[in-house]
């Protein structure tokens, strides 16, 4: 800091309950705005006590959130994404400072929101409302089925460190946080420095919402020197940034003596493919060029999942070339966030520009060739509105190079971590995938093309080295989300160099801070230990018609057995002509018995289903309020005329909405004839009132 | 080797499709009868070109691979498990060798073949008949349905690198060698030297089935020191054996910086926990005495899943240990397997006996007792029935101990891998739960109790540290599969001192040899990639009834639309009373009027498919055999009296059985009304033949 600089402000941590400001001890690091220079705050240089950070997620945000079920967690998710919307221009204010575009601010404030609603909605949606996930299907280990397996998940009993990039200071939080806590696990987030003031900022605005239970999200503001000796298997890492450090990260004896989960996202040399199919001025030429301008220039191509290989046939690379610098000079003004006009800010820090410029300069030793934009200090558009270099900043135009030998290993291997994308040419789809495969395991890749075969081929060829494929074509490159997109409903993450790791894609994530157990026992003890009923468990019909019993008094297990029903010829041939389903194996006796399945003509699978809520339904007004589904369904043993009918129906799964007067009930159907064989199982889904 | 022993056979390698001997050079290790010390082979100390054998697996054996479905590949395992049933009697002849019994011998060979069986009913029933697996459901991703996402699994590129422990020979190849198979992968099998003889002959029997591919299993009979070094991200490496070696892979530079996927299975310290109800007598107490003694005993206690720490009530440890004392007493004969009556055999082999009674000592200096048994050396039965001590064969007998302090350390740490279990004392069921878990992480535990809650507590505070959980009581007593067998149905592995991977599971484990790939595009580009229609993609009503279609020319995205249907106030009346199905919603404008979700009398939900079937049916006798199920209805528009209904079904799924002529069509069904609005959508499940 220099004589005539105002001392910045030292950033905050959010732990153990209260904001604590370290002492300003002349260690610490200044953080400066990435367009002008000017200092933003300064990080400490001391740490905290992180064995305590951890300590009271452990006992204090263990303890909330155990207490709260799925859907109550989700809810206050959702109630937390509602709130940050409301606040979030300040935020867009402070992330001017971080050299992104409001654009570049909306991917991270308003992507990071989104990641909120879409957990506080699947949340709602894909999870039970408990607190254990109940995972795949019910398992028989004995031929008595006195004994049999589920698999469950469970919380982990740790908290999850987060270690996030400086690129997404707050989707990079949220993104991880929202599922852990979805999960019941505390986080404790530890924000790279050098944009650790809009994390402090966004974690005021959570802390300010008084949404949060206690202990839940504490926040390192800080050095976090050692944190790994304070976690154990119950806890879990995930850790965004450079492979570098990933790689100090997994051979810690936490890691490797004493099973802490680590979860790692770096670098990675993600590829967009051209189609062989695709010539210049078709529709995926352009989307494709655009998406390749985009990738470079949204976060002035700060972000792990930006386009750095643009593999396309040997004979168009020069159509590329030339398309992207079109593009580029037409739409690309490089300059102060704060200034109108302009579409591509900062990077984040003078140390990115270095380390870009650096970049840059192997891959031109490497082979590469510069085609578009250079490395000199570029003209760019002060908040004043005025042009011309901005030395104290951290502005790098947009560089476009080639690779004359798309083998050459520097171009699958170097990335420079900016504005910066390199072309390959390639002389089939088996080169095409073998180049974009030499990446040694992406994030993600573009393949634009309109020719089904070329897309097959090219994805199958890629898929198994890459977390997410898109196929770009003249049908979604307007509503595509985008190549360097993460939504949350799809994993984010990619195996080998991209880190072998997995966020997001919805519940999977949360499945991340679970451990998943594999229960074995008697359908009695299983059923009390899921919450679920499974065939063989015990079951009460002795309680009265549960279709009079409103959630309140409702319970698992709780039955119907119902009287017989004869089904008659008439019956199925009265079915048939009222429904029109005539199909032969009801109507045709001759025909019928030729089928492999049917002994002769037999009832409708429908009419079946039919007459057994005939049969289990109570009529009059009560807290069963709908049938609004069913699942599942199997007919097992055909019913020919003469069969009688019984049906016996048992609440199997009770899921009170959080804010609603009713819930879902699911009800286990079995169906039987006179033998006691079974004639159909299924599910009926239900909405029943609370009271 | 002693100048008087016959020199021991070189065991073969079969590999790059040949059955390999290295030269015997000298510096083999002879692996000895563990009852007698003779010897039985030698392992060769030269080591195979490693490199060849794995580009071979990643040539010959993913070109084999791929060229087969997942129901083609399960059917060959099918064959295979019914293959080496037949010659079963031929492996329990070299099992002897290693010291088991013939119940032992069963536990690996039956076992293994249960597992081959396993993968090949689930292979063909939970999976595809594909060579890609969609994972979950479609996601949306723009509002005008132009831009999806679907998760989908495609196989890895490389090798499963297989490293198996001397316990399981037999199993533990064919545990991970299933689900490799079955995802495409082809597997190279590095066994331990100590039995390295019983898994040769179970791959000359299964090479001389002819069964497999060439190519798909490869066994390196050797050393295979450096095996990593030609492996990348491609690869996988499940590793079953010490957590020291597990440590040295884990830092390898081919899983920290390549890529390579490790599963690994380690020791762990096993608990067992009486719950505090469970009296002396009752008969959840003998349940539990019977599977302490069992997992003492079965294979010499050398399982990673066996019993090693018997947590109980602290008034209730005289009890046990007298319980254990007697049956051990009535039941344990110890002696060459050969003989008769002997139901426990040796470890398997001398170095083994002395690092057993090495841990014993070490867990008597830390504390334990030893209150059965003792550590001379046993008299055991020998083959020829004859009584008296053996020592050269690897005898150890049943040794319990008791720690007064259930807190010291060595009872958590130290495993003695052989029949050794300490038993240790609770307060109280918080105090179990921290016992048990103070294990750090371990594959499985037995919870033994009969009281619901006592259940609960101990299960829901262990679960989140095991793998597997076991709840023992009088109903699942002699039904159960037991505390140390894991079943393929169900995930072997643990997180922490466990080893964090995970095993079986049914087809979870398939997907561990499989990449996750997040695909986004249009739905004509998801349909295309995973064979699976999805709503928004092209359909086809121009060809004809798709019911007119054998699978031969039935294609995804045939569909059929019917015409209009109108509903009437008659037709509801009518259902109601010719069902039964008399619920007010269909009987009673007023009530109905008063529900939420209803604008007054509505059509029942089986009424619309019912006639929805009427709608779409072809009658007469064609292709469709049979309707066998239906899955995921919802009703999400009522219908009222006038409403008029169109439904259009396409054909979304095509699954040819192999061993049939007949397969799977699921049919996408969408009900609509007057408006457009959709009324239900479900999927329709249907057998159609081939022809």
């Amino acid at each position: 800091m220099t004589a005539t600089e105002t001392p910045a402000r030292t950033l905050d941590s959010y732990v153990l309950g209260a904001w604590q400001r370290p002492p300003s001890d002349g260690a610490g690091q200044v953080v400066r705005d990435a367009s002008t220079g000017e200092p933003v705050a300064e990080v400490a240089g001391q740490g905290l006590d992180l064995g305590a950070v951890v300590a009271y997620g452990r006992t204090v945000g263990q303890d909330a959130l155990g207490a709260l079920t799925f859907h109550q967690r989700a809810l206050l998710l959702k109630r937390l994404a509602q709130h940050l919307t409301g606040v979030k221009e300040d935020l867009y204010e402070v992330s001017l400072r971080t050299g992104g575009t409001r654009r570049d601010a909306m991917v991270d404030i308003d992507g990071g929101i989104g990641v909120l609603f879409t957990y506080g909605s699947k949340g709602r949606r894909e999870l039970p409302n408990a607190h254990l996930l109940v995972d795949g299907p019910p398992e028989s280990l004995s031929r008595d089925g006195s004994f049999g397996g589920q698999h469950v998940r469970t919380r982990r009993q740790g908290v999850a460190f987060q270690v996030n990039a400086f690129n997404f200071p707050v989707w990079g939080m949220l993104e991880k946080f929202a599922p852990a806590f979805l999960a019941g696990v505390p986080s404790v987030v530890k924000p790279a420095s050098a944009t650790a003031y809009l994390a402090e900022a966004a974690v005021r605005a959570i802390v300010d919402s008084g949404i949060l239970p206690d202990g839940v999200l504490q926040l390192v503001s800080g050095p976090a020197r050692g944190f790994l000796d304070h976690l154990d298997v119950r806890d879990t890492v995930s850790f965004t940034g450079s492979a570098s450090t990933a790689r100090v990260l997994a051979v810690d004896d936490a890691v490797i003596r004493r099973g802490v989960v680590l979860t790692a996202e770096t670098d990675s040399l993600n590829a967009a493919v051209l189609g062989s199919d695709v010539e210049p001025g078709s529709p995926e030429f352009t989307a494709f060029v655009a998406s390749v301008v985009t990738e470079m220039t949204v976060k002035a191509g700060q972000k792990c999942t930006a386009i750095r290989r643009v593999i396309v046939p040997a004979d168009r690379q020069d159509a590329v070339v030339d398309a992207v610098r079109e593009r580029i000079a037409q739409r690309v003004v490089v300059g102060d966030p704060r200034a109108d006009g302009v579409t591509m800010g900062a990077l984040a820090s003078v140390a990115q520009k270095e380390e870009v410029l650096r970049g840059v300069a192997e891959l031109v030793a490497g082979g590469g060739q510069i085609v578009v934009g250079d490395l000199a200090e570029p003209e760019v558009v002060h908040a004043d509105g005025t042009r011309g270099p901005a030395p104290d900043g951290a502005f790098v135009a947009p560089v476009l190079l080639r690779f004359p030998d798309p083998d050459a290993p520097a171009v699958h291997d170097i990335e420079a971590f900016g504005p910066v994308a390199s072309v390959l040419g390639y002389r089939d789809l088996d080169d095409a995938v073998r180049l974009a495969n030499l990446g040694g395991g992406s994030l993600v890749a573009t393949v634009a093309s309109a020719d089904p075969a070329v897309v097959r081929h090219l994805v199958t060829g890629i898929a198994p080295m890459h977390g997410r494929v898109l196929v770009l074509d003249r049908d979604d490159a307007r509503s595509s989300t985008g190549h360097g997109s993460p939504v949350p409903h799809l994993v984010h993450g990619g195996p080998g160099r991209a880190g072998g790791g997995e966020e997001l894609g919805g519940v999977r994530a949360v499945e991340h801070y679970m451990q998943r157990t594999a229960l074995q026992g008697t359908p009695a003890a299983l059923t009390g230990l899921t919450g679920r009923w499974r065939a063989g468990a015990p079951s009460s019909t002795g309680t009265g018609h549960p279709f009079r019993k409103s959630l309140a008094v409702l319970r698992v297990g709780d039955a119907v057995e119902s009287g017989p029903r004869e089904v008659t010829l008439d019956d199925i041939a009265h079915f048939a002509d009222f429904t029109g389903d005539t199909f032969y194996a009801h109507t045709d006796e001759e025909a019928a018995a030729a089928n492999p399945f049917f002994p002769g003509r037999v009832a409708h699978g429908y009419l079946l289903v039919s007459f057994a809520a005939g049969l289990f339904v109570d009529p009059a007004p009560g807290p069963v309020l709908a049938n609004y589904g069913l699942e599942n369904l199997r007919f097992l043993t055909p019913v020919v005329p003469g069969d009688t009918l019984r049906v016996r129906l048992t609440a199997a799964q009770i899921t009170p909405r959080e804010d609603e007067d009713y819930g879902e009930v699911r009800w286990d159907a079995v169906l039987t004839n006179q033998r006691d064989e079974q004639v159909a199982t299924y599910e009926v889904l239900t909405l029943v009132a609370k009271e």
